[in-house]
């Protein structure tokens, strides 16, 4: 697995103060909003900073009790890609929590947490991309 | 404050086991091991993965207890940069948990949570760089 992480994901009970305190407050750059869902803010180099309401966060998760709310994600460049990875991961001592599935976003993705139980989220998303200077597009062209 | 993560440091009890995964399970690469303590693997551009031992994660942390065993941290170019990046997230609605101080590594941070309680790490570190293609440098030139 290429070594690189794509998303960190904090679950959040209060979405709207979080987000103001991330693009009001600090003045970073939103780069899609989901009202009352979730917060994507670009954060580095192809990495994106995602608040998720608490809810969607826990549906996510699949109930799966995890080591932090939280989630970091590497996302790849197909439906076969995520599968290897999910592979590798669970070669190299992971456990799946959520098997690889087609996702209600249009992507396809899985969930696997690490030996001290921290979420990964390994996912394909045909709707993101980076461009050379690291901006992160989501939703499509 | 510019919008930047640097590191992404996960608490964790087994340091070894949690070392294994990523660096010989997933081939992910170290940058720089302290043993028993920590473990640095680069994680993208500009980007390092932490794995700090629990012990020495609860002793940064000044025994405050955050939203997760885990803190993202955010580097800046000098110790003034640290207090005005400290204030910036205090006037958005952060709260300081370790005042500024120098560290034992030789550099200079703070500890502040965000209003979810997510740990932010603002630091300069005057031995840490990033290359232009994104490899993080540790440990001085």
């Amino acid at each position: 697995m290429e070594p690189h992480i794509n998303f960190i994901t904090l679950r959040v009970e209060d979405l709207e103060e979080a987000t103001r305190f991330y693009t009001e407050g600090l003045g970073w750059p939103a780069l899609l909003t989901v009202s009352g869902e979730v917060t994507f803010i670009q954060a580095g180099h192809g990495l994106t900073l995602s608040l998720f309401d608490a809810k969607g966060f826990d549906a996510d998760a699949g109930g799966r009790r995890l080591a932090a709310p939280m989630t970091l994600a590497h996302n790849v460049g197909s439906e076969a890609e995520v599968r290897a990875a999910v592979e590798s991961m669970v070669a190299a001592g992971g456990t799946v929590v959520k098997e690889p599935l087609r996702a209600e976003w249009g992507g396809y993705h899985a969930l696997v947490t690490d030996p001290a139980g921290f979420g990964w989220e390994i996912a394909y998303n045909p709707y993101w991309s980076v461009d050379a200077d690291g901006t992160v597009k989501m939703g499509g062209d």
